[in-house]
């Protein structure tokens, strides 16, 4: 069973707003063992939106719409599923007399214009909608079925719980689920070539992704029910496992600074940063975190002067051993901030004369059985090198942690 | 002249990631005159990429591609491409060097299977990623235009600006311009009252949005070229000040903290922050900005006990006079800094009792001729609250500034 996903408003390509319906929808798909091969944003044109479902109806079995279903005359997607559906509109007295209910409630004149809200063609089922004024449609055509759900998130939201959802629920005879495994510390073609064979497996599939927190490894099993599923991804999980061994650091939604903040909340330690070159972006990562009781703080160095206000010598500021300046700036944010434990992150000066856009970053990690320095070097824009030097610098103290427990 | 826009990866077809990519991309073409009328999100198959490109090619000028141009088997953007020119991919000996030389300045071994992406087709001419290992394709075909960029964001923009964005500068007829005017401390009905008979305008049209950093209200002008565009738009940039006056406190591409920095660098003050309960935000801002020099860094505390190792005394960190609180810590920032001016934010530990989900926070500002703590009130999530009060601090620090000047 496979589903597509069309999205309609002008608004949609302007670049302004983005398409938040779709991506809910489509999160909401896997559970339910439906395919999502296909998903489109168009404009309020009903020729375009005709010619877009006609598509979707002849290839898809379930469309799924959002939007155009206002009460204006740029909302054109009940009449653009009229006229592939060759069916006419009427209005719906029920529907009619629910509307007229709705803007009675709120003490609101309701204008001839929301009428157009209250209309059907022959082969739709109204879905009731309590957070506006638009119902959604349900349409069957032999054994496809077209869903349209109003635009605002909300609206379609509650739409899709309410009244989708539970249709779609008896449609349903698989489940998809997923499993991702995540590493650091390796390039995306080393692990794919690694994992090879595996890319042929029809059940459970593989994809490789790149982020800034290393490589994922997603793997997604089609059965019957969620612990038929999980029995399938189980031993691929071993495997990755077995395979990469400590360059994985987590599973699904798992993030670096959740596993690193549960990790010192398991050991009772804390932890104190100091940082120049990420701009602050360790100090927000790790304080924006879920489990922040062991977090004491961070010093945040916006020019490598200020590393002198934290206690550094100058000596060591100015010198060439940027190894020991992240060795002892880790040990600093310790002190200052009475923590068991420090980490922190330098940017070399110096531009690394190998590539011309190639940064070196030292991380110094500080505390009970462990100290360390590590140099990452990065290239490209500053956010992406403060970003990947945040996940190397969380990566290397996790691993610290584990390998001291 | 039109475009259309398609988003290659199964992972924007699992719900997990949103399409940034298609948003950016719809958001440049306005500024060139290009009409955008379909967006589409495909996974990695090569059938179905070869028939949305096969769709697009045959009714758009312009095809904007983003994805599949990864080093992996699951990359198939340039299959597709090839399949529906006809043509036949070889590799290219310059990219393949070009290629080598990338992975050799960052002494990782390339592996055999990144030669991929040292590929092309006749038709196709390489557009330049600095970025990454994945370079872009330039197809054209009679009058149709294939662009293929790579999936990454920062990639994929990289690609754009240097290499896409000046060959269609080219092609554009007609511009449209805009003039966004930014406000703070007043709410979107109220602005949007005092703007009613400008609504009204086809050209230069007015929008109004409300941000985390104010409201912004933007006008478009299109016209023959960006001098008479721009035109149009000085009358209206004009209005908008008279009326809202202090309010105003950018425009265009400014934000708050490149303002506010700006400020510092004009001024020859240094700046220097502390803050509680924004989770380093107030720093990460600040330090991420383009013209730093004049910020020195920032202490961030993740528990409000942090504080005493920042100096603040124990009575007052646990006494009731927050808005004490708030100006000692600027104070205190200014001194471990050595800056000239200090701001600070602190969450007030109890809730506020006027609505359950209320937080109240305290902004202080300490500098020369300046001494200011500010009280604000906001609800929702952890994440909405930090960018709001973010935003208020500096808001209020460049008030200060600017009447002091």
């Amino acid at each position: 069973m496979n589903a597509e996903i069309v999205s309609v408003g002008t608004e949609l390509l302007l670049g302004e707003i983005v398409d938040t319906n779709a991506v809910y929808l489509a999160g909401q798909l896997p559970a339910l063992g439906i395919d999502l091969y296909w998903v489109s944003q168009v404009g309020d044109n009903q020729s375009r939106l005709v010619e877009v479902l006609g598509r979707a109806l002849s290839r898809s079995d379930i469309t799924l719409i959002s939007g155009g279903l206002g009460p204006t005359a740029d909302d054109l997607t009940r009449e653009a599923i009229a006229q592939l559906m060759g069916e006419v509109i009427y209005q719906d007295a029920v529907l009619a007399t629910e509307l007229a209910t709705f803007f009675a409630a709120r003490g609101i004149t309701m204008s001839a214009s929301n009428l157009k809200q209250a209309t059907l063609i022959p082969s739709a089922r109204a879905l009731p909608n309590a957070r506006g004024t638009a119902p959604g449609w349900w349409v069957e055509k032999g054994k496809h079925i077209i869903v349209a759900m109003p635009g605002p998130p909300e609206e379609m939201k509650h739409v899709w719980q309410t009244a989708v959802l539970p249709c779609l629920r008896h449609c349903a005879q698989a489940v998809l689920c997923s499993r991702t495994i995540k590493l650091f510390g390796i390039s995306e073609s080393l692990a794919g070539e690694m994992m090879t064979p595996y890319f042929e497996s029809p059940n459970p599939t593989l994809g490789i992704y790149a982020k800034p927190d290393g490589i994922q490894l997603r793997f997604a099993a089609k059965a019957a029910d969620e612990a038929a599923a999980h029995q399938l991804l189980d031993p691929c999980e071993s495997i990755v496992r077995a395979l990469f061994r400590d360059k994985v650091w987590g599973i699904d939604d798992e993030t670096l600074d959740s596993v690193l903040l549960n990790l010192l909340a398991q050991r009772q330690i804390t932890l104190a940063t100091m940082e120049f070159g990420t701009q602050g972006w360790l100090a927000a990562t790790l304080a924006a975190g879920s489990n922040t009781d062991r977090y004491r703080g961070g010093l945040v160095a916006a020019t490598i002067e200020t590393l002198s206000e934290f206690g550094l010598e100058r000596a060591l500021i100015e010198g060439e051993d940027i190894e020991k300046l992240a060795a002892a700036m880790a040990r600093r944010a310790c002190l200052i901030l009475g923590a068991d434990c420090g980490l922190s992150i330098v940017e070399s000066p110096t531009v690394v004369s190998t590539s011309k856009y190639a940064t070196a970053l030292y991380i110094g990690i500080d505390g009970p059985g462990i100290c360390k320095t590590v140099r990452v070097t990065y290239s490209g824009g500053k956010e992406r090198i403060k970003r990947l030097t945040t996940s190397a610098a969380f990566f290397e103290i996790i691993q610290a942690l584990r390998c001291t427990a």
